[in-house]
């Protein structure tokens, strides 16, 4: 556990030096949109992709610090996913701090009516320029054309094509109903692909060649990378109603607020006999949740047998995923992606 | 003048090709975002950036057909901006059909007032779907790795650092005054940087290597794509009051409408009397133009001397454009790019 939590944070001490001192956004202007760009990568955030990506380089025998700068364009990356993904979803905090277009709708001195917009434009652009340097990074790894070709080639296939579409069913999802397959798809799009990315690309770098891409651990470590962010999700869904406030950050009950689908919901709604199935749909999209409103929620959930059913889910998931490393040699890095997965499985925050 | 327009539909018909053929939109979901992705490269347009690439391509000793993806992803490139454009303008049509983000609001039964804000969301989506669609079209070429990752770093650089830059500044300047250098800067990033990029990328792709960014007729061609793409927007504005609608497409007068910033525009508020500038200003922001405003309009412009202003701005431009050109070796395309300058400068639509 310590080994893990002390990697993680000197790669994310490395990771975010690298992104500190890429000139990439200095040529932009006006100077509020180039501090936009560094805003989100900035301002927290775990550093996972880019420590799974690295992990896996030296899980594969390679070295990690060649892959420093396409770890770090793999976190800029993720992170113009969000500036677009809080557009969409209309957010105005991420990790207790303004999001982008919140913080852009003050660049300048607007009339009231305007600045919103204003705000959205330029956050639009803010997330479009990060694009640029996520793939700006990438090319700035030590090693030969071909394999940056080959990162960057995936990064497109699974960042853009499987990520960006999964994000847009989640946006599709919430106008109809849904189900569990589709939720996972959906989850596998918009969570997975960037894991499984993360976790494959780097055995491919620390191999030092893109024929390694298809090797069997690489395709394992893709595997992995996809059970632990179901693991991740399911975790997240779960904290979001059994969690603690002030471990897990984010106001409990938020996804009844939303009627978000998540397994959770999903099974419960799909197993409660009618009067409680009933009397959980009366809790959905409230405009506040009282202490009471959230215990006869988690009781529904219990009834259901859901919370059971996620549980023993997140263990599937995360042994499956932990499963997936045995294709690996034995290194100290595939020990830590094992603890990692049981960390994120069982965290409370 | 037939040699250009029978080599630049050649061009475009085979830059058609390459797109409608190229795979990345069909990993997309739902069928209704790749579909997006297609709409504006499949509704017209000029193919002015890869028909410049290409003839920079031959004009430099290259083989076109290595290169025609490098110009259909350069195609799609310029899309993507149009796509987030039109969402930041809040324009409904372009080229005469209805904007990504119109139709895509349409894309699911919605409720009236969600239909907006959904096409808005999924058009940011497909701009940002482009962006990886474009890489991908330019890494077909046929050419060295280094070569390819070279194409991809300029492209980078010119098109999100200046390109998006530049429509930056476009946005601010909509809320407030500015000046002639200030309009001249913008353009020189929102239009001269990819058509600095297409003339110049073609060059260093015809050589072979991406040590000939640097060659002295890249330079050139280089400052041939921004001062054409000056006398071109200067002609639009022309066109915009004295052209005729007809010919032009876009409704006369629309520019005075928007209140837009032109040179036209700022030399006239410059240089005309008290009493003049306010009949002019007088005639900004109206909701419609009769055939008398606009000879007003026009007559002011001919007062201020800003018609003329104008008229031999465009000749300057086009002139150091078609001299840029003496630095390239005589050939056939060398003279196709002359041409068009002098085709886009004195062009009636």
């Amino acid at each position: 556990m310590d080994e893990l939590k002390s990697s993680l944070s000197k790669i994310a001490g490395k990771v975010d030096q690298i992104i500190a001192e890429s000139t990439f956004p200095t040529g932009v202007k006006p100077a509020y949109l180039a501090a936009a760009m560094r805003s989100y990568p900035a301002n927290g955030g775990k550093r996972l992709r880019p420590a799974i990506m690295l992990w896996s380089v030296a899980a594969a025998g390679g070295n990690m610090e060649d892959f420093l700068p396409a770890a770090a364009g793999l976190e800029i990356f993720h992170n113009w996913t969000l500036v677009h993904d809080d557009i969409i979803d209309d957010d105005d905090s991420r990790r207790g701090e303004p999001t982008a277009h919140v913080t852009l709708a003050r660049a300048m001195e607007l009339p009231e009516n305007k600045r919103r917009k204003f705000g959205c434009d330029m956050a639009i652009l803010a997330g479009d320029l990060m694009q640029g340097w996520a793939f700006d990074l990438v090319d700035q790894s030590r090693c030969s054309a071909e394999l940056k070709l080959k990162l960057a080639a995936e990064l497109r296939s699974y960042g853009y094509i499987k990520l960006v579409s999964g994000e847009a069913l989640d946006v599709e999802m919430s106008f109809r109903s849904t189900d569990e397959a589709e939720l996972l798809a959906m989850q596998s799009g918009k969570t997975g692909a960037l894991l499984h990315y993360a976790a494959r690309a780097g055995w491919m770098a620390g191999r030092g060649q893109a024929a390694a891409w298809n090797d069997e651990a690489a395709q394992a470590l893709g595997s992995f990378g996809e059970y632990l962010a179901w693991a991740f999700q399911m975790r997240d869904d779960y904290l979001g109603i059994f969690g603690k406030y002030e471990e897990f950050g984010k106001p409990i009950g938020s996804d009844l607020a939303e009627g978000k689908a998540t397994l959770l919901l999903l099974h419960a709604l799909q197993n409660l006999p009618e009067a409680a199935r009933k009397k959980l749909q009366s809790l959905l999209y409230c405009s506040s949740y009282t202490p009471d409103m959230l215990e006869t929620a988690r009781e529904l959930f219990q009834q259901a047998g859901s919370l059971q059913y996620v549980l023993d889910m997140i263990d599937t998931m995360t042994c499956k995923a932990q499963q997936a490393l045995d294709k690996l040699p034995e290194t100290a890095e595939r020990e830590i992606l094992r603890k990692l997965a049981g960390y994120l499985a069982y965290r409370e925050k």
